[in-house]
């Protein structure tokens, strides 16, 4: 693309920088900021550099937070000796959605991808191993995806969690809720064959 | 969305406002930008700002263009008898990408859409009509959307341009080339049909 202006250029590779965003419709958005008044494009620009400024990592859990701990370690009304650890706040906010669960959260901010240049290190791991030696905790969740990257780090994270003696559990996985059973994939099919659990009659 | 931060939840808002962006998407890009450094969301946040300052509207066709006046308008190479009536700069990339037109063009800024509250005194249709008084003009080429809104344009404008007595032509529309004619909408078709051409041999 030969865009005829090097300052809706800069715009248009600055949108497309961020992920599945491509130079087409980077342009289109860009065109679209283009018709909006000086003072719309500051607040929308300002919005950005304000969040940078101002959201702090909870200095628990490693949850995003505009205070020092976030809402869900200040309340006093979660169980903080459950600790389910997600990828990143987005899980947070699916978990937390279900309104089913009321233990506390611990953010890695990621999952161990070698592919992706994601080592152990980069991840917010050592505070967890902290948690675990200075609190009292009953159960550690495993909530990270099912994939392989996910099943690795849960493989580390357990090694580490191992000599506390703490109890470990994970998310079951099966069928979907809902879905057909002829169109489950083979591995989600035969490993909820595999831990099949006893019938209950809700 | 329950976002735990006042500061996301405002970026978030603020991407979400561009088209095709919705929530858990914006939400998503948020995060990416938050991993970033201070200064790259600076340069990410002012690409915007400065666009906005800077980006001038070309004082003979609305293009956009960093001086007064847009590289094609200022190009002695155009051949400025012959305008093309556009939508948006994107049109304009698409055509010149063809490389097969050499004339020059005319940035409406949309389509007349009673729908979306567009009516003709909201697009750049004066100045054309100023340019007709003018300039010397020997065609007017229509390349709007092969819509119903885009139909209803042309048909304002051709009324407009009429007594200025310039052939007024508008791109041709019918099969795609290399598409299957199976897979033809059937009014497509049927208008490729009744605007057959006589056959050359390329």
């Amino acid at each position: 693309m030969n865009i005829p202006s090097k300052y809706i250029e800069e715009s248009v590779d600055q949108l497309s920088s961020l992920p599945g965003i491509g130079k087409r419709t980077a342009l289109r958005l860009v065109l679209n900021l283009l018709n909006r008044s000086e003072e719309e494009i500051e607040r929308f620009a300002n919005a950005f550099i304000s969040m940078k400024k101002n959201v702090k990592k909870c200095s628990c859990c490693g949850n995003v937070s505009d205070l020092e701990m976030c809402t869900i370690c200040l309340n006093p009304r979660r169980n903080k000796s459950q600790i389910c650890i997600v990828e990143d706040i987005r899980d947070i906010l699916a978990i937390e959605a279900t309104e089913s669960y009321l233990g506390v959260y611990h953010v890695l901010g990621g999952i161990i991808s070698p592919m992706d240049g994601v080592g152990p290190s980069d991840l917010n791991i050592l505070p967890l191993i902290e948690r675990l030696k200075t609190e009292s905790i009953n159960e550690i969740i495993f909530a990270l995806s099912a994939t392989m990257e996910g099943d690795t780090t849960n493989y580390y994270l357990y090694k580490k969690i191992v000599p506390f003696s703490i109890e470990v559990t994970s998310l079951s996985r099966g069928v979907s809720v809902g879905s057909e059973l002829q169109y489950a994939d083979e591995l989600t099919l035969s490993r909820s064959l595999l831990h099949r659990q006893p019938f209950q009659v809700i």
